[in-house]
């Protein structure tokens, strides 16, 4: 099955998924005698690190996006495909897509994590999360038509509601989602509305751990947290979500129940893996892990499968460190470059040893001249991490022609404080009132789907 | 009623309409002793005459749009309301919006125009027309999907039809989507695909008239149809569209009829006035023109109501030319500062002379270093031409932050001629692969809701 030196067509590599680790290992399959076919729901990477910038209204989905067909336009023996696999047959080396099916000879599997409620799926609809374009313009639709809402409100207990901002998770999702909304209310709007005072808006980072940031070394998490408290967001540790209703989440901290009245609840607690791993699991018997990852062996494929890999987030590799890998960006860069560079060696017959993840550091921002970085042999924090985290979004935004308009859109936002991109858009009736039983006024905001409580 | 100096409180303007007439109006009562209230459903003012560059893939609507609170944040007399106006009562002199009534002194209304299908309303759902940020989106998930569905698609009939576009009037519109979409095609996306061949791409422009861009002097319209011919586009003149169906327009050319195969068909054709305009007529008796557009006084107020005042292209202003002034930018404008100038007047107790319009010029773009300009005085075309409509775009967009990003974006597409917005986003399944009853592959594009023929 392997000894493709001694196959006279060319080697056929199907790579699944556009994310970090399936489009660095197409960039670096891209000039080899392979024929490559790289397969994605969309037709454009997303830089997702930037993507709550796009839900707080500082930069445009276009900005942190780029073409795959643009990016990998120079790679002739490279075809992009538009398309969802629904099913794997390892046997006849097949992916079978939407539309067709493709033969292989070498898969990698690249299609990521997505949210998970932890069994309450049912929250989805009252506090999204942030992994997709249409996510976070669902945010920004939410974050800006509260207050718009507010400005609307008689009614002082409903207009707080409208006020308050509840961020599930102290991640470095959720924790750049709070800084970025504390500034906006406390900064950008601050002179927009003529009712309400922005300054009033309260927002509230719920962490279910001792400290946020909890992959991060103690006095970083916090520093964060300091940070946040300056910036005027408050942060609650050892607190569990136990109910997400309409306008209401239950908070549990030890034996303190909190009913927390709240029109915006934004989620950025947890992943599952995407649902390709149980396909895998099912073809081939390969191990998951709690949240659904694929257990991968020291070179990324698969137990029995030499032919298949499974990179990025969605690769459990718990080769190299006590914990697995963490899912973010320069993990799944390094595995994708990893495994093109092992199936060229293979084509040429030629081994490549395990995988060996070099660490780069861990980074969070928190605002403007605020950020934690973890950079192994220096801990850093304030203007200086800012700084570096700049440089580090710049330097792996160097694929994107984008770039440039990201570099300018950040020194306008830095000196002048605003944001441009808080237009509110979507589908359908944006302003519709109506007034529920309860007497409250509703947006199309909470109106997308019943929820259950 | 008008008697406004000796009211002891402010006199209250309530605008209806963030566009450039209402926006305007509402900058220049920003710093006088009135109250004002501005009214809009969206929460920004949009830059429609870029509207055509989101569509095809060049700006992100962030780029083109402003924040109205952001705009007007230094305006205090200035109340911004997001929400609907659904009627107005001239004699208790208030407006009854979605959620609450306003009482005004002064009314200025200006909700411009919205698409016409000439009593052909189905026709909607698959020849959209552009005057929404959501419109061009859509606009442009067609596009792009057309190209995507090209690639998967063995049949080469269907193929051919994936890849005609058909864009529905010649005005300023029609000839700047019908030049953008070509040069996508013939530049951009032109090493993009591995199957198909984007240079085979065929662009029909149809236009009813003689000509295309008729407001224009005859021998711009001809420049205008010499230069889109080298780019690539079949532009045909004196053709009425008799019927849109899901994949076939037909088109009537004297007595020929043609019946075009065609996946991708846009509107740019007709526009009718906004529901107000009939609101006001059964409100106050004043008259309507056939498109539905209120017929106004010398100095833009209706018949009987000197306190209501009709701007921008909700107007039809026909004192000063044989033709109602058009419907762009500059009159309404122009409309809008002229009737905020004149209610200072009143407020201070002092007449100011009828309305009029300073001709500012014509101009439509073609493509790069293409476009035609009436300056009045001068005719232009060609790269002249190009440059002058670049720097009146950048000189009207000066009221935006975001000058400096789509001078940047422009430059960038100027010399490498590169699209980065050409992302394909919207609710729902975007790739979702469909067999329907002839065997046609559908996508989300064209299954947005049954088209009756």
């Amino acid at each position: 099955m392997l000894d493709v030196a001694e196959q006279p067509s060319p080697h056929r590599v199907v790579i699944v998924g556009g994310g970090f680790g399936g489009l660095y290992a197409a960039k670096m399959l891209g000039r080899s005698s392979a024929h490559v076919t790289l397969i994605d729901k969309r037709n454009f990477h997303l830089f997702q690190p930037l993507l709550y910038q796009v839900a707080t209204g500082t930069l445009s989905p276009a900005d942190i996006s780029s073409p795959l067909r643009g990016i990998l336009s120079d790679s002739q023996n490279t075809r992009i495909l538009m398309d969802e696999v629904v099913d794997v047959d390892p046997q006849q080396q097949t992916v079978i897509t939407r539309g067709q099916q493709l033969e292989y000879d070498t898969l990698i599997v690249a299609t990521g994590v997505s949210h998970h409620y932890f069994g309450n799926d049912h929250w989805k609809t009252t506090a999204p999360g942030l992994k997709t374009v249409e996510d976070a313009l669902d945010m920004r639709r939410r974050i800006f038509m509260a207050f718009e809402a507010a400005e609307k409100e008689s009614d002082p207990e409903k207009r707080k509601a409208w006020l308050t901002f509840v961020i599930v998770g102290g991640g470095p999702t959720g924790v750049e989602l709070a800084g970025a909304i504390a500034e906006l209310a406390f900064n950008t709007l601050k002179r927009d509305f003529r009712t309400i005072d922005t300054t009033e808006t309260r927002i509230l980072l719920l962490e279910g751990m001792d400290r946020i940031l909890p992959p991060y070394p103690p006095e970083l998490s916090e520093k964060a947290a300091i940070s946040l408290a300056k910036l005027g967001v408050s942060v609650q540790t050892k607190t569990l979500v136990t109910n997400i209703a309409d306008n209401v989440v239950t908070a549990k901290q030890g034996d303190q129940i909190e009913q927390i009245p709240a029109k915006t609840i934004l989620w950025a607690a947890g992943v599952k893996a995407s649902s390709l791993g149980q396909v895998l699991c099912d073809r081939t018997g390969v191990g998951l892990d709690r949240v659904g990852r694929v257990m991968v062996e020291p070179d990324l494929s698969i137990s029995g499968y030499p032919n298949i890999f499974v990179i990025g987030d969605l690769a459990n590799y718990s080769h190299q460190t006590e914990k697995p890998l963490p899912g973010v960006a320069p993990v799944a860069i390094q595995e994708g470059q990893y495994v093109a560079r092992l199936i060229k060696g293979r084509i040429q017959g030629k081994g490549v040893s395990p995988f060996k993840y070099e660490e780069v550091g861990s980074l969070a921002v928190i605002g403007q001249n605020e950020a934690v970085v973890d950079l192994g042999f220096v801990k850093l924090s304030g203007a200086i991490a800012w700084f570096v985290w700049v440089f580090a979004h710049i330097y792996y935004l160097i694929e994107f022609d984008n770039k440039l308009i990201v570099m300018i859109q950040w020194g306008w936002n830095y000196f002048t404080r605003n944001r441009g991109a808080r237009l509110i858009t979507g589908e359908g009736d944006l302003i519709k009132v109506e007034v529920d039983t309860n007497g409250d006024f509703r947006t199309p905001t909470d109106r997308k789907s019943p929820v259950e409580v």
